[in-house]
C-alpha cells in the first residue's frame, strides 16, 4: 500500500515505519524526527531543500534515532524544520507551517516546528529534535508541550547535522510527561540512582520582567498551587545575585552566546552556502545576511565570557534547587505578523535573552505546558546544574509531572 | 615569490602565511593546522584526496585557528592527518608518511602526524590538531613531543570535520612546555585563578602493566626523580579501586568506547564513503571494512556503559590528584612493519586500551615527552578530572614543566 500524501500542517515530510530494534521502556511508543537527523535511506534536508539536494541520502540512522528504536519505539516520520534549523519561529516557505494545534492562526515556534506539530495534532507519542538557542524550548512553549534541552553534550549528535558545536543538543518534544521522561532517559542513559529531591524553585526575576505582565500573572498563579501542593520553597532570585556581580541577565546572550553562534554558523552552515551560493527562502536569507557581514574576530572575546557565565552560573547551582522562569516572554505570534524588522526584533531579542540563559551555562532545561495566556499556550522552564539532568526529570515529576 | 614546494617530511602540505589578528599571549609563536581543521580558502582533505576533492574550499577558518591568531599566533602551514583521521600510525600512502624527527625510521604516530612532525622538525612551535582515540597524545609519545588532549568539548569544534561527537576533541602538539601551555590557554580560555597544587601522583597499574618492561623501568625512574625534586606521592592505583568495582582498564576500550566510536564514524564519515564510493587507501580501506560491517545495534548499550564508566571515574579524583601512566605501551614500530594483522594488533590493541581511560571519562590528559627506551621517545602522561585543565595545566608545570 503507498503511503498516503504527507500532512504538512502535521510538519510530515515523509512518512516512515521503522520498526522497534527491540523491546524496552518505549515499547508502543511512536516517534517523528525533525529534518536535520539523519534517517537512513533519506536525504537530511536541514529545512533546506537546497541542501538536500546537494547530499546523498544517508546510509545510517542517527545514532539518537538508534537509541530509540533500541528502547522499543517506532519512528513514524521525518517532519519539518526551520531552513537550516536557524530561526525560533517555525514558519516556512520551503515546507508550508506546521499548525499549532492550540492556537492554529498562531507560528508553532521553531526551529523544531514540524516536532511540536507532530505531537501536537496526534501524529506522535514525541519528537526527536535539536534545540541551540531555543529551538526545541519555544515551539513546547508557543504549541502547549512538554520539551527538554539536556545539559550540552549529553546526548551523541552522530548523525545529526552540524550546526553551532557549543550550543546544539539534541532533546525531545511530547505531549505527557510520561512520555517525555522516558524518551529522554532512553537517550540520557545516566544513573538511575536516586537524586535529592527539590527544596527550593528560584525565579528568575529578570526573565519574570521580560515577559508579557499577563504571562507574569500566570506564573505568579503556577507557583503559587506548586508552592500549596508541593510545600516546596519559592523565592525570587536574580540573575546578579547568581553570577555575583552587577550583570543583566541580557549579558549571556549580548555579550556571549550571540556572536559565538553566529561565528560557529558561519563555519558550519555558511562555508557551504558561500560556495555553493544555493537559493535562500526570503526570511532566512535576511537573518543571513547579518551572519555574512559579521566579523568573527568579535566573537573571540565572547568565548571567555561564555566560559565564565558557564562557570558562574553552575556554581551557584545547590544539588536540591530548581531555577524557574517563563519558557518564552510572549504567546505565539499570529502567523504572517513577523513581517517588519521592529516585529522580528519584538519576538527574538526577549525570547533569546531568556533562552540564551540555558544556553550559556550549558544546563539541562524543560519547558512544561503550565500557562494559558489569552487562550493560547505559553511553557513555565525548569533548569538545572550542568549534567544535572536526571535530577532535572525527577524534580519536575515531582513539582508538576 | 613563490612558496617552495611543501616539504612531506615535515608533515606539510600546504605552506601559509596567516597573520596575527591582534597581539597576544601567543606574540612570535608560529603554528600548524592538522589538515581536517577549516582554514579559509583551502580545501579540508580529512586525510582523503578524495574528500578534499569533494568539497569546496572552506569560506572561514575554524573558529580554534581564529582564536590562535586572535591570541598573536602566525599561522604558517596545513599538515598531513591520517586518512580520515581513523588511525594512529600515521602512514599515509596519500601525503607521504611525515619524520618522526626523533626516530626517523619509525612511524610518527597518528593521526596527527603531519602536526607532530612539522613541530618535531623545527616548522612550527605548535600544531592545532585533534584527537579522538589518541591521535594527538600517540605521535607526542612516540614523537617525544608535549600533547594536549582536553577534556570533551572544552574547545569549539566549529570548523573541524566531524568526526566522532562523543570523544572527538581540539588539542595540541608542542615542542617545549611553555608553547603548549600558553596555546592551550588561548584555546580554553578557563579562569586565572590558582588551583591546588599536586599532593598526588596515582600510578595507574594496569596500564603500566600492559606497557614494556623497558618502558616500565623508564616510568619507574621518571617518578622516582618526580617525587624527589618535588616531595609529592607517588603511589599505585588500580583501575578497580577507581570504578569500585572489579573491573579491568580494557573494558574502557572494549565495552565502551570502541563501539561507540565506530558507530559515530559510520554516521559521520561512513555515510559520505557509502553513498560516494571514493576511492579509500589500502590501510584505511581494510579497517573501514570492519566499520562497514558493523551492527550498529551493538553499540546502543556502550553508551550506557561509558556514562557509567564517566562517572565513576570523576568521581574518584580528589581535586589535588593526577593519574599517571603511560601514553603508549611501546615506542614507535618501524615504518612498513604493519603490515600484518598481528603486527597491527599488537601495536593497537594495546595502545587505545590506555588511550580510552582519557577518552571515555572525557579527561584533560598531557603527554610528557619525559622517557627514551631503546634511543626512541615515550610520553608519560598525566590526567585530571573532567573540566579540570587549568588544574592539569598547572600542576603538570609544577611536577615536570
Amino acid at each position: 500500500m503507498p503511503n498516503p500524501a504527507p500532512d504538512p500542517s502535521k510538519g510530515l515530510i515523509e512518512q516512515l515505519d521503522l520498526a522497534p530494534l527491540r523491546k524496552g521502556p518505549l515499547d508502543g511508543l511512536e516517534f517523528t524526527v525533525k529534518d536535520n537527523i539523519d534517517l537512513a535511506g533519506c536525504r537530511t534536508s536541514y529545512g533546506s531543500p537546497a541542501w538536500r539536494d546537494a547530499q546523498p541520502a544517508a546510509v545510517h540512522n542517527a545514532l539518537c534515532v538508534d537509541q530509540l528504536l533500541g528502547a522499543g519505539a517506532r519512528c513514524v516520520g521525518k517532519v519539518v524544520a526551520d531552513e537550516f534549523t536557524y530561526s525560533l519561529d517555525g514558519e516556512s516557505v520551503h515546507f508550508g507551517t506546521p499548525r499549532n494545534a492550540k492556537a492554529p492562526d498562531r507560528v508553532p515556534g521553531g526551529s523544531s516546528s514540524g516536532s511540536a506539530a507532530s505531537v501536537g495534532n496526534g501524529l506522535a507519542d514525541f519528537s526527536l529534535c535539536t534545540d541551540a538557542g531555543g529551538s526545541i524550548r519555544v515551539p513546547a512553549s508557543l504549541c502547549g508541550l512538554w520539551g527538554m534541552r539536556p545539559s550540552l553534550h549529553r546526548i551523541s549528535e552522530a548523525g545529526v547535522l552540524p550546526f553551532q558545536p557549543s550550543v546544539s543538543t539534541v532533546g525531545v518534544l511530547a505531549d505527557r510527561f510520561d512520555v517525555l521522561d522516558a524518551a529522554m532517559r532512553a537517550l540520557l542513559n545516566g544513573p538511575a540512582s536516586p537524586t535529592p529531591s527539590p527544596r527550593r524553585i528560584l525565579v528568575l526575576q529578570d526573565a519574570l520582567e521580560i515577559a508579557d505582565s499577563v504571562v507574569q500573572d500566570q506564573v505568579g498563579c503556577a507557583l503559587d498551587r506548586i508552592a500549596e501542593n508541593t510545600g516546596v520553597a519559592v523565592e525570587p532570585v536574580r540573575f546578579s545575585e547568581i553570577v555575583g556581580a552587577q550583570r543583566e541577565l541580557e549579558a549571556c546572550n549580548l555579550e556571549g552566546l550571540r556572536d559565538l553562534q553566529t561565528a560557529e554558523f558561519q563555519s558550519t552552515v555558511g562555508n557551504w552556502i558561500e560556495a555553493c551560493k544555493p537559493e535562500l527562502g526570503f526570511t532566512f536569507s535576511m537573518a543571513y545576511g547579518n551572519v555574512r557581514k559579521f566579523d568573527r574576530a568579535a566573537a573571540l572575546d565572547n568565548i571567555a565570557r561564555c566560559e565564565r557565565f558557564f562557570r558562574q552560573i553552575n556554581a551557584f547551582f545547590a544539588a536540591d534547587t530548581v531555577i524557574c522562569f517563563p519558557t518564552t516572554p510572549k504567546i505565539a505570534p499570529l502567523k504572517g505578523s513577523l513581517n517588519t524588522l521592529e516585529a522580528v526584533m519584538d519576538f527574538y531579542d526577549p525570547t533569546m535573552t531568556i533562552t540564551a540563559f540555558s544556553g550559556v551555562a550549558r544546563l539541562p532545561e524543560i519547558s512544561a505546558p503550565l500557562l494559558t495566556v489569552e487562550g493560547c499556550p505559553v511553557g513555565l522552564s525548569f533548569a538545572a546544574g550542568h549534567y544535572q539532568d536526571e535530577f532535572l526529570l525527577n524534580a519536575v515529576r515531582e513539582l508538576v509531572g
